[in-house]
């Protein structure tokens, strides 16, 4: 009675989908389990909803009315989801099982729903379980007044005044989209600055917009309690109380729990960090022959894209194990769609501290506001392409960029770095004019600048610092 | 009498402006001759009022008061051709002169300025003096109603009934933001699609915008007359004529006419063809020894930025001629501000049809409808990548973006085309989710999909057509 499958893919989410699709494709017999819906966060609480949300509340006049913004959200939601749930259970040689799994053996599933379980079992078994919000207990809060990014989609009456928690990611996305629907919006945040992940230049342009747009911000600052009666929420900044007023409702986007409780990693030991999460090789194979992970579960990808590129390098690996596979992942740029977009791609902060001399790293700041002519025609207040690259060599370590197009211009940059495209050669290109992508040959053209007329010192600063660490 | 400079530039627009900043930057005593306005057409009559207008028509919304916008992009205007002009006639080095330049010798110009002529000589003299709107004479039609790119920014009240002659990038750029302004648009023009310098397929989308916002368009139509006491101009299409009403202005913008005539090239035998221009080498050389041209007058540069970019070969070459300067111009891609946007890059379909054989080509379409998630989510109808690559390598030779980030993304495409990057990696690359970018990926993937499985036929074809032409 137990049936057999080439791959089993546990998780119906971006990462998921595209492994089981793939191996499908390829004519191998697939198992998809889903327990909740199909298309996983994204289409259904992540980034379909909310880039639909940005789209429309960028669009947004007054005279419309906001709460028809949010049905229409969910009308598009709701048609993208009906479209992959149909897909996937129609495609050739995969099979699609609703129900939560659980390991009871390294290739050994039991996939209960309703109360039913039955076992199937794999050659490969794909983890794509993904990740929940992170919850807290905020004393005296009623249950119908918060929302988490699961459940904000579903919402259909604009808030009059919407608390935010948290300054990530998810909080700035939706601070943006709900202040320009005419919602009062106050963050709030442990954090000492918006998009703590992000370069500190990029987290001031942020909070400088923020400001603009009169959304409140307070930092360093917890939350106390709530007295529904009066609907104020108190929270704490070091010994300061501050007092939020007119609550309508309270979004907890303060970060992410992964999904592994159930899956009884621990019976088949599969190696888990308690931080870091399920531990992966870099093509996705855990310390178990035959069980890979992507995705949220795994360190190193938090978005939909790095999760399916994972899951491309999974299908290679199984259905090509002959073929060359890269001994590093990609590099996964990363954006915010906040309003302006923050984009970057290459070496974070403390991964430069840990590889590079700083005598070795030239960093270049260009703001469009005043080097370029399309900020000026754009009126644009605050944004800018840093780069830091390698003196001398002109090869780039990170780029970071704060603009209304940044998530598009930023591939720019994952190719530069990948080809290890230095910016003479960059120098060398010809931008449309008037864009913002100009700014990039200001780069390449500070760079020169500001490097070759000190070629003597900049040539012994890259002896001294070049082997200096590493 | 006669003043002496390391080299004249005549002619203040963009390419005229880089090369003289950039040679009195680097200590040489350079002259700047206008006739008209300090920043040429970009400052004054094209870029910069163009996209303030397109920028400010976009956030316009009901109620707002379209005279407004006009005045605000006049102010805009006026205020950076302040700056430049304060810039050019402060500038060390530089020395700032009024007037119209004619050739006396190859190296000695005249210059008239009220009346009063004097004579200057240079080791180089760069001919920047751009390009002016083409006129047609339409019978009947006043001169106040008639509009080109050179009086559009002046104007202050929007025209209810706005007749645009011409279909090419200025006219679709003023036919979409002015109709945004609520102004009625009509489009007629002797070509037989918009945007007759791009693939037919930029075309179809752009024709199908214009037709969603209601911007009527004739084609193959030329204007018969005007009558001014009922306001109709008529025009012909074929044998049929066709009457439009109410019309408040006429903007002509069917094509450019080089600067050219004052200058006395003739005088001093600097080879001119009569269709293409001042004829230069690829580092903006004439035939005469130390006459350069730059920008609108040469054969191969319309655009502000390939107009600086030989502006800067040109300072390469006359202040470091012993620096290594590539043979070949750079690649010039082209951006037009429509909505959506056009922007390509790499070999045009004449030039493609000229060097390669069909049968090695193979074409690759993502519309960002219904392939990229970011379509939807932004509700796009009309928007595609075209990407035109050599079977087998996957090397590009043309790409084709219309939308609504278009002139952002291509750059991509001008890195990925003159560091001869592959699709297969560009495939590789991780592009951030949910983005029209994220559509380079599904180019690279459609590419491989639809060669690698018949890689016996491509190899064949590859070396059947490898060296059929070229």
């Amino acid at each position: 009675m137990t049936e057999h499958f080439s791959t089993i893919v546990i998780g119906a989410g971006s990462g998921g989908m595209t492994v089981a699709i793939g191996m499908a494709g390829l004519g191998r017999k697939v198992a998809l389990i889903e327990g909740n819906h199909v298309g996983g966060d994204c289409t259904n609480v992540g980034c379909v909803p909310s880039k639909t949300l940005i789209h429309l509340a960028k669009n947004f006049k007054q005279g419309m009315n906001p709460d028809e913004v949010l049905q229409e959200v969910i009308r598009k939601r709701d048609a993208l989801r009906d479209k992959e749930t149909e897909e996937v259970e129609h495609l050739d040689n995969l099979t699609f099982i609703r129900g939560m799994a659980k390991f009871t053996a390294p290739r050994t599933l039991s996939v209960t729903h309703d109360g039913v379980s039955r076992e199937i079992t794999a050659d490969n078994i794909v983890i794509a379980t993904g990740a929940r919000p992170r919850m807290i207990d905020i004393p005296g809060l009623p249950k119908e007044r918060v929302l988490t990014n699961e459940s904000l989609f579903d919402l259909t009456n604009s808030p009059k005044h919407l608390i935010i928690v948290g300054a990530g990611v998810i909080a700035l996305e939706m601070a943006f989209a709900f202040q320009k629907l005419g919602t009062q919006v106050t963050m709030f945040a442990l954090d000492s600055r918006p998009l703590m992940t992000a370069i500190p230049e990029a987290s001031e342009a942020i909070q400088a917009e923020l400001e603009r747009k009169r959304i409140s911000t307070h930092y360093n600052a917890s939350a106390q309690n709530f007295d529904e009666s009066t609907r104020t929420l108190t929270i704490k900044k070091g010994e300061q109380l501050i007092t939020l007023h007119h609550v309508d409702k309270v979004l907890v986007a303060i970060g992410r729990v992964r999904n592994l409780e159930s899956l009884g990693l621990d019976q088949v030991q599969v190696k888990v960090d308690a931080r870091l999460g399920i531990l992966v090789n870099s093509y996705g194979e855990t310390n178990i022959k035959g069980v890979y992970a992507i995705g949220d579960v795994t360190p190193t990808s938090a978005f939909t894209h790095s999760a399916n590129a994972q899951g491309r390098r999974v299908v290679q690996r199984i259905a090509f194990p002959f073929l060359p596979i890269a001994k590093k992942e990609p590099i996964f740029p990363n954006a915010t769609f906040s309003d302006p977009e923050v984009a970057a791609v290459g070496l974070t902060e403390k991964q430069l501290a840990e590889y590079c001399h700083p005598g070795i790293i030239k960093r270049i700041r260009v703001d469009f506001k005043t080097h370029t002519d399309r900020g000026y025609t754009d009126g644009i207040e605050n944004g800018f392409i840093i780069v830091d690259a390698v003196r001398l060599t002109g090869h780039i370590l990170q780029a970071t960029i704060v603009g209304a197009r940044a998530s598009e211009m930023i591939s720019f940059f994952t190719l530069a770095i990948s080809q290890k495209i230095s910016l003479y050669k960059i120098y060398r290109l010809v931008y449309p004019y008037p864009t913002f992508s100009s700014g990039i040959l200001k780069v390449a053209d500070f760079f020169m600048r500001e490097t070759l007329p000190n070629l003597g010192k900049e040539i012994a600063a890259y002896v001294k610092y070049r082997f200096a660490k590493a």
